[in-house]
């Protein structure tokens, strides 16, 4: 299945959540007005509304409550890109120059506060205050999460362990609350809820573990970005953790990790790329695509259900 | 009246928020907690949790609410300053390094988010969705405003509406919300809320002009920062709008402001410093103060509202 054919469920939806989004880019501050439009606008897959709106299918769907929810899900996510563009020094995201390289650090750090803020607002007009709750909250795992990963020493043993709790609080976590958003806010029963959180965890999984191997053999014109980039910022991430553990002895990696010596990104890329790492990434990739599907079990059988599953194989064969 | 005096009512309660900042400093991510100690706790004169249980004090003051909602406000202004420092490349803070100075650029964006989110999630304990609107928007108007400040030209006509505007956003916006969620969450008529708002709008005012007059007039070491950060800056605040306004021929200001020779940042400052231009805008300040006293007195008398008064005088005549 392809794209739109598994958006189908929410096609017109998405285009409610797209104009919203459209319309909190019009603003009176010219400056904010350009930014939001280049960082809003036209960009990404929208995996995270579509997330949303289709954790609330199965029961009261309500689009006055679930169009800003979706809407607000997503500025949060575009805010901790233009965030992390910043600080891993990212010269492009979605094919053209990151928001700090048009227009500067400071104005890109000030965007992601209006954003983040701009997203709280609009969550809030749901009036669900665990939703709200859940909503606030996950930026402060996100940005948590990264200090933790920040201050981890370089350490082969516990480096899967760590690997897995970063990309959770990074990834997963706004998978897991649109997904718990999305779902409190139709009305789901509590255990059909945990169902989809569970979906949603899994499916956060495979998603940044298919992300950390393109960053390794995607195409550099299609993934908008270059090869190496976790490498080159010293970031460990699944493939290069695999090779380490059936390479303990290769110097390359610790050279690259912690001595930051950048000349050897290329031959380490080469390396992890023509190893067996990426195939066990990816044969991981599909263990957790096999978790969200039985979580999927748990939820009655429709549309919705069909596209949350077909959602998960299609970002695990997408190649950027 | 010295700040013990004014803060005598609500003494107790503030020592609750105190102790609510430290065990959100206390983290189970060391890095976090460290900056996070570093950042919160025994920094600043805790005006906005004083302004937010004062404004309380008039109805129904519940301290499960009022304690929490003040910590958060605290929180939300602590993130600002952290990244503020980051953007305005500000040595230091409240007599320390800043932040970023001491674990770099990256990680103090990381602090920020973390302490916006944490803020978020303190005032959604509160359950009162207009308060948790409030709080949340209050962002969105501060990193709003800095946008718009940073892409307004110099242009004298207009700079003293930009600047009433600037601090507006970025000052009395944050003041105002204080008021407002602390006046709403104990109940208060709305005509009162409406005082109390007014009263922290003008408040607020004066207190960033008397901030702005400080970075010429202050004395380094009582500050804790270097006197004319803000022209170094580029930024054109109050005495240097009113020096320009009287001597609209003098090229200095237009070189230190648009041109950004730094090298004649102690000249203008000087300039400004003995030109009359800082006794009228402490005249200004005053009347900022007599507006927040007149709308004061549409609440009933008390401790409070004595409190609330003094505390504009008190930062009126402060010096640092």
């Amino acid at each position: 299945m392809n794209l739109d054919e598994i958006y189908a469920p929410v096609k017109e939806d998405l285009k409610l959540v797209e104009a919203k989004l459209g319309d909190i880019a019009r603003n009176d501050i010219p400056l904010l007005s350009q930014m939001l439009e280049y960082a809003l606008l036209n960009v990404g897959k929208r995996v995270r509304p579509a997330l949303t709106l289709l954790s609330s299918k199965f029961y009261n769907y309500d689009l006055d409550l679930l169009v800003p929810m979706a809407a607000a899900v997503e500025l949060l996510h575009i805010g901790t890109l233009v965030h992390d563009d910043i600080i891993d020094n990212s010269a492009t995201r979605h094919g053209k120059p990151a928001v700090y390289r048009t227009w500067g650090s400071n104005s890109a750090l000030l965007l992601g506060d209006y954003l983040f803020s701009r997203a709280g607002s609009l969550a809030t007009t749901t009036e669900n205050t665990r939703v709200i709750r859940r909503f606030t909250e996950t930026l402060m795992i996100i940005s948590g999460g990264e200090l933790r990963e920040a201050s981890t020493h370089f350490e082969p043993g516990g480096a899967r362990d760590n690997y897995y709790k970063w990309i959770s609080d990074k990834t997963a976590c706004l998978f897991v609350m649109a997904a718990e958003c999305g779902s409190v806010l139709s009305g789901c029963p509590e255990d059909q809820v945990l169902a989809l959180k569970d979906y949603a965890q899994n499916f956060g999984l495979a998603f940044q573990i298919i992300d950390d191997i393109l960053d390794f053999v995607g195409d550099e014109s299609t993934l908008g970005k270059p090869v190496g980039s976790d490498l080159s910022e010293g970031a460990m991430t699944l493939p290069t953790i695999i090779y380490l553990q059936h390479n303990p002895e290769d110097p390359l990696i610790y050279k690259v990790i912690v001595e930051r010596d950048k000349s050897l990104v290329p031959e380490a890329v080469a390396k992890i790329r023509d190893s067996g790492a990426i195939d066990e990434c990816k044969e991981i990739a599909r263990e957790f695509y096999g978790k969200a599907s039985g979580s999927l079990d748990k939820l009655p059988d429709c549309d919705a259900r069909g596209s949350l599953n077909a959602l998960v194989a299609y970002v695990i064969e997408r190649n950027k």
